[in-house]
This record gives structure tokens, C-alpha cells and sequence, in this order.
């Protein structure tokens, strides 16, 4: 499964890394299985001369519903790092949300891509002050919306990460001497006490809107209604926390269900063709995140590998909206989409 | 899964047109299994001494109900291409449906087995011109039905293509002049904006019945009753088009339940063996289509080979409907086929 | 999957008759795989210090219920043949079911075992007289029951006689020359016009309880107790027939209903463990064939090859209804088995 | 599937027997693969900075729900055999389950780990006198309470040990001269004629509290609840004893429900990780019981294998409670778990 350019590229820690997921790696595999197990109904003779795969988020249109998912240390899979993921992002018309483990400052990146739409994406730490300060960095260099992660009480069990003994050799907002530390090191630095008073105190400080990633429950998604959230990113962090857990796209229409579009719903994990996405949009969601398929086109080839990863994804959406007879993104509905026979 | 001496005849790029599908070739897959995901319930001590394996299409009898499914570029799978495919169909009272990427005229066509029927199977080009004329000619050389494609407005994604360059070189109706093209450059003549009212156009043009192919919803089924089809072919193209779309075999049950009888329905895609074609039928379908094991057996041995094809499916299908205790094909009905608990 | 042990000893036309089935081989596969799918649900603390695994069939108490199938050409196994069969079935007290394809004569098998339970299995062939002979030997020679096969109104479509080319080299009924003729030439001698009245003619001459094996449909049950029958037994013939056809095992349920204990149902296919053997009962059957195990067992050492794979499969069904709690087999209900999650 | 390394450490014949189960192992497999058919749905924002793993069993707090199997024959696994198991478990605050096929004695196990909890397996055996006596033995050296198999009136079978010969060489209660006997040989001493009433004398004798381990049937709870029984373990003997049988997880919801708080409710059989901790629990088990793991741990390493075993287990237990939104252990309910669509 694993890619040994890869691996020989990054090395067995970063590969291990990047690729890994919690446990057995149940719910990584499954991620990507359960867009599989969606099957497509497509609608024909409908002109499709014209394709617009715009939806709109956080009240704003997006030229298209693929957001760069927030992703950690992204030197240790190319010297470019952060920069070069923010230039794909913003030559492909990309949302990017910048990770709060950035080995890229948050101004840099910022100044690298000054005209792509970026969102930061937050972990609450132990010492709130580390957080506070890069909320300020974020609002002052123009990120537009905080994704505040709250899936992360504690570091999942990843089983590649202590057989390697994989350390970060970069600064990063927890660590910025940047001394060689172990990921679990480095996580063992998230707050497990957040709670939602908790995250109302960031919220606060933002003054931009606030989506939280990482809900898997109808319940959850609710209360995020009733704090004020912006959204919800349904996710459960690429299959690298708890494993066995239900996938996003599995855990997504119950939650659509229960918000019942009073805020907008993003969905992440696994997808990894443009039909996947049509697919996405269909069970209600109104846009998604992609890491990993980034990542590595980050890993093999630097800005360019982004950008081509991200190019084919898009081209994919829009022959999916051709063939879907679909030529709105926005007009995706569940009658596209079935339980696959297969 | 490919069968290496196929590729070793054929070259990796006409081996992969013809073998491959869309994305990660999900429902290519699937198209073979679906039909495998159903079990039979024979009935026994019914006298099958005589079987009669005929059917009526469009309001004539059909010896059996096997049609030879529309192919592009038979030239690439054998040099005697859709010359010999119609006379193998022919030779075994088979319907025979040529593609509008035909590389053999639609004259020479008909010359060649004058007395097989003939269906022609039509591509709506952005230059509506050349559909017209391919129209005339069929009307002209005694071909019976227009079989109007409707999932193609644009091409599908189709990785392997991608991957050997692929070129067609042999003249086609759009591009009579021959030079080399790949299939994207092709198929980039389809017209995008096509819609109900276009094919309406065409069925006029056409003076003969008409049968949509690519249908995969049981309102677009409907749909077609409506402006006057005579049927709808349920089918995904051979998994070429949009990956993970539901089967024919998976999509036929709701489409012959909107359709209730009032125009043909026929299904394609992974019909592999007679067992299947009774299925088919006892799901509703009134025929069926059949494309690559003929493709492959044209690729083989040419006509002979084609004909073997056939042949054998013919026969298996007979000995279907005596195991199944159901000697005449036209009393196929639900009660013979059932979900499998594999 | 095949043994190339057996392969050897019985040489690729043999053993691909035995071990082979029809068309892919999915029935055949799924044949085992059904019994598989039940799970059991054991009761504790049951008295279980004595165990009865004997059950009534045609009126008559049988010491267990394992019955040993009809097989034909049983000296293409073994030179021993039938009469190996034969006399393990007496030592273990299994009910022997001789085939109308027999390689050792009637008379023979009874004089070599007599005081086994033989019961004889009839095909109809197109010269009836051939088949009524057999009827009255059957008769003569003590044979207490007539198995009349149901479900061979023509060959199935085996592949692996095709490619082999195995030809029958014993004299039989319809060959009593012994001249080699394919499998196909012999079986081209069923009479595929035998209706529910023709089998009355049978029944009629055979004065002894008539079974119907090959029923596989709750409406065939039925109606064989309509026309008298003793029984029936559910089976798609060891997957040899019509390929894709259900299971045995999940035939078994709905037929169970439809007869509601007029006659006896028995049941065949994949039956491979005494656990398999308690879940056949415990789903209503009141007894059980069983097939290639043993012709493996006579292939590979003859009568104790056999006899050793009959008293495993009896100290299994033993041990299953002591670990079930449930130590008279009669008592087997279908509390003690449900689908299998797994 | 099988670990060479241990295969070489303990020989064929006890890696065999501890490794294996019955029949086809189906069981066996499905021990563990249960656990994974369920898909956790986490809770987000709960402060998890202090989690509470502990339990209430038999009207006690347990530290954590993790409590050592009973597993018979550990010398044959290492030479410390149970006195470094009962090491572990103490060590770990795990509550440790002594087998009547214990290759150590009841009081040399209590001397070992004083303060360790522990409670005694009991088998009953034909020869009652033994079993009374392990009885007297374990009230009167500090063993918690009795826990009585009921699923073994006769041995499974156990293909690997008859391919084998594996034979104890160590003295046990049933055969304290220790000469070498097959474990068949052992097993046959089980008494097959147990009873509820055979049950309730061990229980007055033992003057402690009982656990009914090897349940599988509600209505075998419910009459555990009604013979005053303190608990039910609901276990398949870690697939040992008759193949196909439902596993633990799936055995468990419908048992819940049945005792409905009356008594309390184990189960065993293919937990590997601490999140399968947390989904028994949610499913209404009050602990569970871990085997082969540990006994994989011992093979290796002895006392510190066993304990590194536990350890991880309890850890993961841990990150599960803190990724779940869920620090106290009792608090886990249904909602957490559903079944995986995977």
C-alpha cells in the first residue's frame, strides 16, 4: 500500500508520518472506502455545455468546493513546505487553511500567497497564550475564518510514529527553539480540558468566523449551531486518532440532517477523485477538504505536485458535474447518490 | 486481469481503450459482479424438450436476445473490424448495432451482411451536420433503429488512455481525413449541450424507431416514454464513462417498473454468460447487449471468432432457460431470480 | 483450491468431472460457503452425557441422519467403485444412494453390502425402458427407496469436461457396451421432457417411497406433495447444473414452510462438517446427502478412505449436539442457528 | 497468521493449542474481526483531562475493566507459567482468573501475588471430588469468586492438537502424577451430564460469589439471573469449542438486555485493543476478559511480556475514554457504537 518512492523520499519517520492512522488503520482504509461505497445515479440530457463548480461558504462564494485541508509540518515532506502548498492552493483558486504545527510562519505564508483565501486552523494548547498569539497572527495577516480542531483532546494511538521515533526538526509554534521532539511530544501539549466554554473564548478573540472540525455527531453539529459556530468540518482527522470510528462520509448526512443548513457543513477524509467530491456536495455538504493526495504531490515534486494533484481533482469534479447531468455544483442533491449494490 | 495475450495483440493503447474504464475502473468491475450478485431459482419437471429463445423487440421478433452492442474503432481490435463483427452477428441472427466511430462505412457495412439486421447507434456531434449525414446513410442502407447515445456529452476519464497516448488511426465519420487523433481529441467533438429537445430533432430526421442509450434513472426512463422513444437502453457505457455509477443490472429493476410495458427495455454492461441474459430478462429486460467478449473474440480469431463468441453464449442461454425450467424466454418473470446471499 | 494430490491419482479428466461445476463455479463454491453463513447459538447445561443422533426419515428411524449421495462412475475414483461406497456406508449404518450412472450393477452393490440401507437414484432417460429396468432391479434387489433426480433435463455447462475431453470408460446403463463416450453424449440421453406426470409413471413402477432431489423452489415442494412423493431433496446438484443457482442450505428454509412437515425434506451441498449437518436440522431438514467428501476418501485409500471421512463427519454431528445442548438430534430447532454476522 | 517466532518458542504442539480453535476457526477469526464490525461515534469538547477507566464488578470497584482469562497450561507457554501471569495482573491492578488446568497451585499463585485480586475457574469434572476440592482450595486461599465454565461438557474439535499430539507434561489437578496425556485425554475427564442443578451445588460450596462463563443465549442469562448467579460471562471459549458459534460482541447486546442490570455481564473473545474495551463497554459488558494476548506476552517475555501486554491495552483503554469525550468508564452507553458500515 505504502508508496516506496515515497517512503525513500521522506524517510521511514516522515512516510510513516504523513501516511500513518491510528490503530490497526481501520478507519484509514475506510475512508476512502466509503466514498467508494457510494454509488452514482447520473441524470442525462441535460445541457452541459457550461459547468459552474461554484458553492458558497462562510457566506462568500468559492470558485470551487476543494479546500486545502490543514496539514502539519509540511517541511519534513518538502523543503518548500507551507509556501509551496499556499501557491498551488492560490493558483488553482484554493481556499488553504494554514495548520497551527506550520513550520512556516503564519505572516510568511501570508506574504508568499498574499491573494488565495486562507483560513487558519487552530489546536487549543495547554499554555492558551501560544493559541491567543496565533489567533492575533491570523486575523492581522488576513486569514478569514478560524478552523479550530476538536478532535485532539489527546494524540491518538499511531503505531508508526513509536516504531520510528519520528521528531520534528523544525520550529513550530510549540516548540519555537526547535529542538528535535517526538510528535507525541509535541501533542502532548493540546489541552484535554477544551470544552465548548473553552472554544467560545477563541471564538471571541478571532472576530472571524469559526468552523470546527472534527464533529462525527448529529449532536455535536447541533450545539455547534447553538454556540454560534460557522460551520462544522465533519471529519475524524484523516483516520489518525481514534481508530474504528465512522467515516466523514458516512458520518456526514445524519449531521446535515440535524443542522438542516442553519451554518455550512464540510466534509474530509478519504477523498480522493472528483467524483468523490460530487458525491460530497450531494449528501449536503457544501464543500471539502483534501490533505493527503496534496501532500504527496507536495512530497514528490513540490508546488507543481500540488498543483497537478490539485488540477486533476478539479477537471475530475467538472466532468463528474458533466456526467452527473449536473452542470450546477450547487443543484448536487442525494437523488445523485445511492447506497452502492457492490 | 488482462489477459496478456490480448495486449501483446492488440499494443498496450488499443488493449487499453477497449479493456479499460473510467476512474479506478469501480463499476467496470462491477458490471461483471452485478449480474453475479443475483441467484436463480429454477423450476423443475416443466417439459423442455423444445425452447424457444426469441423475443420481440420494437415490435418484431427477435430469434434471441442478443444484440451486438455498439463498439468504436473495430479496426484497432482486427483488420477486418466492423465487417467481420456484422457478419459473425449475422451468421448467428444476432442484431447488429454499428457505432457512429465506426471505422468501416455505413454502406460497406451493409453490403457485407445485407440481409443481418442492423441497428445504428448515434453519436450527436457539436458539428450536427455529420450526425445528420450518418443518419441519412443509416436510413439509406436498410439500418432499422437509430440507437441515440445519451451518456456522452462528454468523455470519461479514463486513466489508461491517459497513460498510452492512445491514437485512433483509421478515418472516422469526424475525421474522415484519417491523421492520427487520441480518442479525447475524438470525443471532444460530442455535443455538451445536448438535450431532450435535440434528440427529438434526430428522431425526426430518422424515420425509424428510436432507442436511448445510457439511461440509468428510472425518471429519465420515463422521460423517454414521453417524447416518443422505443425504447431505452439501461446502460453505463462499459464502466467508461463516470466511475462508481450504478450497474445495468443494478439499475434495470426501478427503470422496467417506470417504464411499465409501454416502450422496449434493453440493459448492457458485463453480460458474460447465457445465465446472464436470462436474468436480464426475468428482471424485465427485453434484450440485451453484449460488447467486449465480442470485441475480444474479433481481436482473437476475427469473424471466427466473434462467432465462437456468440455461439457460446447462445448456448448457455438455451440451457438456461431448460435448467430453468422455463423453455420460452418470453415467460422469463421475477420469480426466477432473487438476491444472492454470496 | 484443488488438491494435486487427487489431481494425480485420478488424472485431470476424472478429477475435473468430480471436482468441477458449472460455469464459474459460484454455486459450487457457495455450496460450502452457505453452511458458512449460519451461525449457531448454543444452550449450556444441558444433560448431554448421552447423545442421540438418530432421526426418522420415510417413516423409518435412521442411527443418524448423514445419507451418502448418488455419485456416478465411481470406479473413475477407485476400482473398487461403488462397492468401496457401498460397504463403508453399511459399516458406519449410512443410508447408501446408488446412482442410475453406476459403474458396478445393482445386484452387485446389493450383494456386496446386504444388509446396508441402499436407496436407488433414477435419471429418466429417453428410452424409458432403460429407466425401468433399473426401477425394476431397484426393487429386486432391495433397494427401499427410488431418488428420482429432478433436475438434469439437460448437462449443465461444465467447462472442465470440456477442456478435458473425459470420457466415460465403464459400461453403464445407457452405454452397456462401455465404449468411451464423453460425459455430454451420456447425459444427451436424459429425457429434458419429463414433467410431474411422467415422473407418476415412475413412481407408479417403483413401488417403494419416492424422493425428488434437485427442488429448489417452495412451489416444487408443494406440489410434490401433491403428486405423493415421500420426499424431497433440496439441492442444485453439487453446483453442477445451472451455475449462480442458491444453495441448498439457503433453498432449505422457505421449502421447509412450504411442505410444514407432510413429507420428508432432506438437503445436499457443501456439507462438510457435522456442525453443517446440525444446522441442516436445525433449519428443518430431516436428514442430510452427502457427496464429494466421501468420493474424495474413496479416491485416495477406497472403503476405509470413505468409512474415514463418514465417522469424522459423525463424531463432529456428535460433538455438535453435545457443545449445542441439544443431545437428540429431533430436538434441533431453528432457535440453534442464525444468519452470521461475519 | 501464525507468529513463526512463537511457533519456534513453543513448538508446534503448545503453540497449536494455544493459538488454535475449532474446526475451521471460523470463530476463532471472527473473535477478533466482531469487534472491528463496530464503528465508534465519538463525543466532542467534553473535558477529558482526568479519565476514570474504573468498573463496578461483583458489588466492587475494579481499578479498569481489563481482567486476565483464564487460560490452562502456562508452564507450557513459559516456565513461570501462572505465577508470572498472576505477577502481571497484580502488578496492573487486573483482576486475575485462575484455570482448574492451572500447571500451578491455587495456593502457590496466592503466595505469589498476595495482594493481587484473584478469582478461580472452575471446571467441573466427573470425578466431583477434584473439582470440590479446587473449590475448598480457592476459598481458602483468597480467590474472589468462582467463575464456572459451562461450555465444555466435551472437548471441541481441535484440528491442530489431533494433527499434533500435544500432550501436558506438567502435573494438573485431574492428573497430579503429570504424565504426559493429550489434552483430549484431559478434556474426556469433563463431566458432560452438568446441569443448573449440578451447578448450584459448586456454588454453595464455594461460598462466593459465581460467574457463569461461556454463555451465548439470553434465555441461558436469564436463567442465570434465576439460579443466583452474580454474573455471566458471555464467551465462546476463544473459539475452541465449536466452530461457528457467534462471538462475544455479538452475542453480548441481546444478553444485556436480557439480564438488564440484574446481575453482571462479562464477555471475552477477540478484544486486541483498548478501543474493543471501550466498545464491550458501551454495549453494556461491566468488564471484559483478555487471553491470548497475554498469553503471547508470557510466551515471550514472561512476566514483563504479560505486563507490557496489559499495559498497552490499558492505554489504549485510556486514549479511548479521552477520544471518545468520555472519561468515565461507566459512563459509556450505546450511542458510542453502531454497527460498522464497513
Amino acid at each position: 500500500m505504502d508508496d516506496p518512492d515515497l517512503v525513500e523520499r521522506l524517510g521511514e519517520g516522515a512516510h510513516g508520518y504523513f501516511a500513518g492512522g491510528a490503530g490497526d488503520e481501520i478507519t484509514l482504509r475506510d475512508n476512502e472506502a466509503s466514498w467508494s461505497r457510494l454509488a452514482l445515479l447520473p441524470r442525462m440530457l441535460v445541457d452541459v455545455g457550461e459547468r459552474d463548480p461554484s458553492v458558497s461558504v462562510l457566506g462568500r462564494d468559492l470558485p470551487h468546493p476543494v479546500v486545502v485541508a490543514p496539514m502539519a509540518y509540511q517541511k519534513h515532506a518538502h523543503a518548500d513546505g507551507e509556501r509551496a502548498m499556499a501557491l498551488a492552493a492560490a493558483a488553482t483558486d484554493s481556499t488553504f487553511v494554514l495548520s497551527s504545527q506550520t513550520t512556516t510562519s503564519l505572516p510568511d505564508v501570508a506574504a508568499t500567497a498574499p491573494d488565495g483565501h486562507r483560513w487558519f486552523q487552530l489546536y487549543v494548547f495547554r499554555d492558551r497564550a501560544v493559541s491567543l498569539d496565533l489567533v492575533a497572527q491570523a486575523r492581522e495577516h488576513g486569514y478569514e475564518a478560524l478552523v479550530i480542531t476538536v478532535d485532539f483532546p489527546v494524540a491518538g494511538w499511531r503505531e508508526r510514529d513509536k516504531q520510528t521515533g519520528f521528531r520534528i526538526e523544525h520550529p513550530v509554534a510549540v516548540n519555537p527553539g526547535g529542538e528535535p521532539m517526538t510528535t507525541e511530544e509535541l501533542f502532548a501539549q493540546h489541552d484535554p480540558t477544551l470544552t465548548w466554554d473553552g472554544i467560545a473564548e477563541f471564538a471571541d478573540a478571532a472576530q472571524m468566523p469559526v468552523l470546527l472540525k472534527g464533529i462525527l455527531r448529529p449532536d455535536d453539529a447541533a450545539r455547534a449551531v447553538d454556540m454560534g459556530a460557522a460551520g462544522v468540518i465533519v471529519s475524524n482527522h484523516g483516520g489518525r486518532q481514534l481508530d474504528t470510528v465512522l467515516s466523514g462520509a458516512d458520518a456526514l448526512p445524519p449531521i446535515v440532517e440535524a443542522v438542516d443548513g442553519r451554518i455550512d457543513v464540510l466534509v474530509d477524509g478519504g477523498i480522493r477523485r472528483g467524483w468523490d467530491v460530487a458525491k460530497a456536495l450531494a449528501l449536503g455538504a457544501d464543500a471539502v477538504l483534501v490533505g493527503r493526495p496534496l501532500l504527496w504531490g507536495l512530497a514528490r515534486e513540490g508546488r507543481p505536485g500540488v498543483e497537478a494533484a490539485l488540477r486533476q481533482l478539479l477537471a475530475e469534479f467538472d466532468g463528474s458535474l458533466a456526467l452527473l447531468g449536473c452542470p450546477n455544483a450547487r443543484d448536487l442533491d442525494p437523488s445523485y447518490v445511492t447506497r452502492a449494490p457492490w
